[in-house]
């Protein structure tokens, strides 16, 4: 029988880093990533499989960065643990005996059992698999309509990547408009303004209501009685935590059948942790459980879980979980971070928002220069910053980290209207109008408002 | 005689910016700018004037920014001002009377009186004044050998404009290397192997002796003999605060003849503020007094000055000064935050660093893809972070920005190795190798070493 001091289970993201965290904070022990396939894709890169990249190789993430730190890797699905004896049964039948156990089993795909003709031929959920895009990846070559249903990040940015080759695309989404749990709506907007200039159909604001074909699919039916037709469907309708293996261990489920954790990533079972997909995550904001599957956020929870596995020794300061997004679609760039004006509103935050607009370059004049759109969501009172929004070019990717840092830090709008920055003409936007300064110098002029009322200067 | 809440003079980032966040905070009150130039240079663009843009009228700060805003622009010099009286009077004779004023007067070149011919003919201290750069420009076209003197950022910047346009383009910097106030000496490498690549020829650690030629310019002598042609010769040798004007009202300057001015910018007069370049700077992590002269240090002074010029209303909550400063050279960009590993070593400080190096898109077979090398400072015992530095590609410009924030919100390194942040495979590096989070894992894991010499897992 195999022993280790570490066993994870689940190799993407979230397994990977809980492994080299625990390297990294506890130097010299027995580690084993066990995993069920070959190569592991790049999550976030999936949709550039379709337009950029055009080849699955090319989105793998290497071995070496587990193998090249003493790591070892074990290519197999797990059957069974037994979290008393703690030792876990491989399909071979190989046991691993484990001192600490990291579940890192992602998600699995919504698939629309709700609607008719689901089962169909050439409707495709996507799945993180490489053979099964690797096959995707040639319907969609051969395919003329294409259909995707779903108007989050994973559809956005398919459809935006299949459209590049000419194709015909039809997006679909339930939501008034696309990315909206990202985004506000001007955002949003801004999106969409991009998707349909480069050809692209929306339908928003509806719901698919059948699957038509004979076996294969031909056309959806929507809820207003429109007929698309499409000879491939791809949905990007959302996933669920994979967490089958968690349940029939007899480890606690949240109601949305996610691994219920503490700040620690430690389950019901002291000696089992979890991270990403498969673990519940907590709003920052409220503490409410909150359905944010992202690779970044498993990242963060497999530094966590990986460097506390066996001591607790990474004190976590930032309780819960915060979205913190970026795409990019025809050449701008979006970023969020936080909650938008409307969620925070939902949840009843009373809030006031601070927005700027200027040129990503200065003097804007120069070649490449775009224009750079930016809102932040402050709480009114206590003005600490609970969310903000970018649009703007290739820069907009890291501009959205300061943000997931004043927001983890709970910086105010005072903090951020005179935080000192480091500018560059071809890198960044003007000192005198640096969007983070700027927008929150708009916040703090409102919050003075009533100051200039009898003022006496 | 013309009466004014508000009197700014100065007309660069610093006076621009104090001028529209007094409107921010204290709404409808008179504020007056009066500024010596017709047109203001983007301070950073200047550089890019030699090679990118070509021509001074596309670097200019459009005036709208102030009129747009009501604010009244006067272009004249200020001859003198008695703080008593609170009256400014104008090169016209005109006087204006002023509650509040705020001195933004900038800096003046270094010019190195001390080297014999320094006064003759095509030697070209950088003024910030339109006319001298159209002139300079027209030089810089038509001369063949141009020697700059001086390896900071508006040398080095301006050496590689200019060789853009296949000049023979010689730089001499007496320091051991180029950026040497901004970088460890691994990232100035980077630098200089970027510049002697593209033809530069470099003389570091070496001083002129002797600017040679009969009226006009020749050759440089340095101190080791060696005699460099050049039938043109730009400065970028530093700047001295410009407070002529400032020690004719009385005011109180330090020894480098920076004004003197507490937390919240106010002089030894209660009525006037200074910022930028013209005040004194006191280091973010000792409070001691550093020459650091950066438009985006002037920006985050005018905030302050501009908001509390009546009232102390925004809480000034970063004392002092951290040098944030980015650049691009021939496709990479370098970015630093806070001290270097050599500075704070030099003052004292113990620290560790933590380094990574990781792409800048993930899949790093994406098109256009570049290698990121941090490294960041943190305090030993506390696990501060004191500093930052980064090449990469142009996120670069943001991601140093983050490090800006973190330093100022004195983050530790347990914080920055699991903070969340959006990723995106086109725009940043994978959430599993993450820069920032890398490199803090990096500094966690020396500091758990001992904790793992008697480890019972």
């Amino acid at each position: 029988m195999k022993k280790t001091d570490l066993l994870v289970i689940g190799g993407s993201a979230g397994g990977l880093l809980s492994a080299l965290a625990a390297r990294s904070a506890y130097g010299d022990i027995d580690i084993t990533v066990v995993r069920k396939t070959e190569k592991v894709m790049v999550p976030c890169g999936i949709p550039y499989i379709f337009g950029t990249l055009f080849d699955t190789n090319k989105n793998v993430i290497p071995d070496a960065m587990l193998t090249g730190k003493g790591i070892k890797l074990i290519i197999e699905e797990v059957l069974s643990v037994d979290k008393e004896a703690q030792k876990a049964t491989l399909a071979s039948g190989q046991v691993i005996e484990y001192k600490k156990l990291i579940l890192s089993t992602g998600s699995k795909p919504v698939v629309p059992t709700f609607i008719k003709g689901y089962e169909m031929e050439n409707i495709y959920p996507i799945q993180k698999n490489q053979e099964y895009l690797t096959a995707l990846h040639e319907k969609v070559e051969k395919a003329e309509r294409i259909a995707v249903v779903g108007g989050g990040f994973i559809g956005v940015e398919i459809a935006e990547q299949i459209k590049l080759s000419g194709k015909e695309v039809v997006l679909v989404e339930v939501a008034k408009k696309c990315l909206w749990t990202a985004f506000d709506e001007e955002f949003s907007s801004e999106v969409e303004d991009l998707m349909t200039d480069m050809g692209i159909v929306l339908r928003t604001g509806r719901k698919v209501t059948e699957f038509v074909g004979d076996g294969k699919v031909e056309a959806l039916l929507l809820d207003n009685g429109e007929k698309i037709p499409a000879d491939l469907v791809i949905l990007g309708m959302g996933a669920r935590p994979n967490t089958d293996l968690a349940e029939s261990m007899g480890i606690e489920l949240n109601k949305r059948k996610a691994i219920v954790v503490d700040e620690y990533m430690r389950t019901s079972d002291k000696n089992t942790f979890a991270v990403g997909d498969c673990a519940e995550k907590k709003c920052f904001f409220t503490r409410n459980s909150v359905p944010i599957l992202l690779a970044s956020t498993a990242a963060a929870e497999a530094k966590i879980a990986g460097s506390n596995a066996f001591h607790l020794r990474l004190i976590k300061s930032n309780k819960g979980t915060i979205s913190a997004f970026a795409t990019k679609i025809e050449g701008r760039s979006f970023g969020a971070a936080g909650l938008t004006e409307r969620q925070a509103k939902a949840e009843g935050f009373e809030i006031m928002t601070g927005k700027f607009s200027t040129m990503d370059k200065h003097p804007g004049s120069l070649p490449g220069s775009q224009k750079i759109n930016i809102k932040l969501v402050f709480s009114k009172c206590s003005g600490v910053i609970m969310g903000g929004q970018i649009s703007g070019g290739d820069s907009v990717g890291e501009m959205v980290n300061v943000l997931s840092l004043a927001i983890q830090k709970a910086a105010t709008s005072t903090e951020l209207n005179a935080f000192q920055v480091a500018t560059h003409p071809l890198l960044t936007a003007s000192p005198v109008a640096y969007p983070i300064n700027a927008a929150a110098m708009d916040m703090c002029s409102k919050k003075c408002e009533h100051l200039n009322e009898d003022i006496e200067i």
